[in-house]
C-alpha cells in the first residue's frame, strides 16, 4: 500500500481492533451500483492517487486550517469545549486525514475497505470521537455538516488533479471518479450515523 | 415561480399542508456555509434554471426510466411488492421530480424551501412514501442509495447545462452550484431520516 509517512498515530486500517462493518460486501456492490461506479472509474482513481500522493498535505491543510478553522461551527470540533486549540489533536488527524486520500485513491474496496469506512465514520461520532488522540472536544461531528462540507472538498480539490499536466479531459475523469468515491463514502457513514444517534440525542 | 405545467398532482409546496421544517433557518444559514455557497453559486444556478426549464422531462426520464428502471434494488421503490410497474405512479411523482429540478433552480431556500425539502424527504420515508399518490409500494428508500445516486445524477446533468450554447466555463459554474444545492439538500434530508427511522426498524 501506498503511505504518507511511516508512523501515523491512530491510524488502524486492516487491524485486528478494527471492528467489522455492519454493511455487507453485497449491499457495498448494490451501493456502488447505485452511485454509477464504472470500471473507468476505478482507473481514474488510481491515477488520481499517483497525482495526488505529494499533494495530499497541502490538500488537508487548506481544508482544515484554510477553510474549516474560519468556520466556528466547524473549526470548534477540534477545539476544547472552551474554543482553545488542541495543535496534536489537528496534527494527528491531519496525518489520518491525510492517509485517508491516499486509501481513496488506492486501496481495493473490499472487507477491510469497509470495516475502516465505518471507524472513520464513528470516530465522527458520540461513539468513538476524540478517544483515538484522547483529547476532549465536541462529542459529535453532526452528518449533516460532513455531507455539506463534501461540496468544499469536491471543489477545492479539483486543481489538485491539474497539478501534475494531465489533459482537461483526464482531469475531468479523475475528479467524476472522487466525486462517486465521496458519495459511496457518505452513503456507508449514514448507518454509522444511525446506530450512534438511536442511543442518543445528538443531531 | 416558474413551472413545468399548470397542475401537479401532490405537488404542494408553500401550502399549510406541509409541515414546518425541523431545520431552522439559522440552522439552513449554517449548511449554506459548511457546502460553501457563494453569490456566484446563486447566480449560475438561476442561469441553470433557465438553461434547463425545457429540459426537465428529458432528464428526469433518463435518471428514471434510463437507469433507475434497470437497477432492481432502485427500481423495486416505484413498483408494487410483487414487482410490478405502476405507472400513474412513475408519471405523477415524475412530474414533481420534474418541478424539482426548477425548484432547485430559481426558489429562494427560504422557509418554504426549507419546509418541502423535508417534505420531499418523508416522502421517501415509512413516515410517507406512497400516501401521495395512494399506490402500494416499498415503505422506504434507503438513505444510503439516495445519496450514492446524487453521483449519478450530477454526472448525467451536466450535458444539459452544455445544451444551450454556454460556454465551458460557465458549464462548470452552474454545474458547481448545482452540486452544492445537491449537499446542501442531502444535508436536510438526514434529519428527516433519523426521525423516521428512530422509531421504526428500516435502513
Ligand atoms: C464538517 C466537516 C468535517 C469536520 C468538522 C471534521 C472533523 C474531524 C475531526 C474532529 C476528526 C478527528 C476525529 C477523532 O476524534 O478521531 C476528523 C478525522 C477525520 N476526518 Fe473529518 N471532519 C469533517 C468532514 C470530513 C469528511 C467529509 C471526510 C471524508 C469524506 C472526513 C474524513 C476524515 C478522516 C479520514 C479523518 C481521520 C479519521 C481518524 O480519526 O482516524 N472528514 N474529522
Ligand atoms: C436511490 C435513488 C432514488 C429513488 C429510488 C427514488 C424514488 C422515488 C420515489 C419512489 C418517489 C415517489 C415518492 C412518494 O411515494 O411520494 C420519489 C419522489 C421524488 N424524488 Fe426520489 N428517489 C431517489 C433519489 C432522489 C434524489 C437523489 C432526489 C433529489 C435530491 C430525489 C427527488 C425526488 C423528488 C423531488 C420527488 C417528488 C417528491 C414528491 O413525491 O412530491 N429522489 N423518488
Amino acid at each position: 500500500m501506498q503511505s504518507i509517512t511511516e508512523n501515523i498515530p491512530g491510524y488502524a486500517y486492516g487491524k485486528a481492533t478494527v471492528a467489522p462493518s455492519n454493511v455487507s460486501l453485497a449491499e457495498l456492490e448494490s451501493l456502488k451500483t447505485s452511485a454509477g461506479f464504472t470500471e473507468q472509474d476505478w482507473q481514474f482513481l488510481r491515477l488520481a492517487g499517483e497525482v495526488l500522493a505529494d499533494q495530499t498535505e497541502k490538500i488537508v491543510n487548506q481544508w482544515r486550517s484554510g477553510i474549516i478553522a474560519s468556520i466556528p461551527h466547524l473549526a470548534r470540533h477540534s477545539r476544547t469545549p472552551e474554543g482553545d486549540p488542541i495543535p496534536e489533536y489537528l496534527a494527528k488527524s491531519n496525518l489520518r486525514f491525510q492517509q485517508w486520500i491516499l486509501d481513496t485513491c488506492t486501496r481495493p474496496y473490499d472487507q477491510d475497505w469497509l470495516n475502516y469506512q465505518q471507524e472513520i465514520a464513528i470516530r465522527h461520532t458520540a461513539v468513538k470521537k476524540n478517544q483515538t488522540d484522547d483529547v476532549n472536544s465536541t462529542s459529535q461531528v453532526p452528518l449533516s455538516d460532513i455531507i455539506a462540507f463534501v461540496a468544499v472538498m469536491n471543489e477545492t480539490i479539483k486543481p489538485y488533479f491539474a497539478a501534475k499536466g494531465h489533459s482537461a479531459a483526464d482531469v475531468e475523469r479523475m475528479h467524476l471518479a472522487w466525486c462517486k468515491s465521496m458519495q459511496l463514502q457518505m452513503a456507508l457513514w449514514v448507518p454509522a450515523y444511525m446506530d450512534a444517534n438511536r442511543n442518543s440525542n445528538h443531531a
